[in-house]
């Protein structure tokens, strides 16, 4: 099977993303997603390109694109929830489709000072709070 | 006591870093540095500037070189190493001067598929692997 690298048509979200996170909006590159963990404010950005696992990977462009949506993900998230600290890593070593993860941190959340990656299990939001949020983020986003 | 926010002239390395890490050499902006954990290829750049926490606190300028600089080390540690997985990450719950992580990973290190921060305590270098490393890397980034 031939793979196209870095098409948009083809692109769709892997199926452990969408089944672990909300889905906020899309950016002009990005897909942002919302993680189903009401212990941290978690957003993902998957740029929506096909068959991409690394950052240097995207064309010079969609690169810029990305830098410039993470910045504008993490001010918000600071703006918003006044964290002791952001923390941005894209990983991927379980999920290898790119995607890029920005967290809104505070001293004494659960994972804290440790990474939340691999830390514990999930503790997903109750609707009313999830619906709410979402709609708050995107709208500031959009 | 006034703090210059990204201040060159004032900037000076976080006292943790520099105990863990070796100086490879610096790039336009930042200070390229090799942890001392021999069990991972692993590069961490620390922007040249005062009292910086967050990346989106550098000045655009600033973020641009940063994201550059990123990159060139990515490509250079997936050149190198390759990697089953970079991983890329500003976290600094611990130490909050702004550093950016990036690692080569590889299906079965010590830590895989986890997050290395926090896993388990450093092996370090024996002093010719490391000094023959930081010349290599010095050289292909200078």
């Amino acid at each position: 099977m031939i793979q196209s690298v870095g098409s948009e048509a083809e692109f769709s979200l892997d199926s452990r993303l969408a089944a672990d996170c909300f889905l906020v909006t899309d950016m002009a590159l990005s897909r942002v997603l919302l993680m189903n963990d009401s212990r941290y404010p978690w957003l993902i950005l998957v740029p929506r390109r096909a068959n991409i696992r690394e950052i240097h990977h995207l064309t010079p462009e969609n690169q810029t694109s990305l830098f410039e949506e993470m910045m504008r993900v993490s001010e918000l998230l600071q703006t918003e929830f006044l964290p002791t600290k952001m923390n941005v890593g894209a990983l991927g070593n379980i999920v290898s489709q790119l995607h890029v993860h920005i967290i809104a941190r505070n001293e004494g959340d659960p994972a804290w000072p440790g990474p939340v990656w691999g830390h514990s299990t999930a503790s997903a939001y109750p609707d009313d709070r999830s619906e709410k949020l979402i709609e708050d983020l995107a709208s500031k986003l959009g």
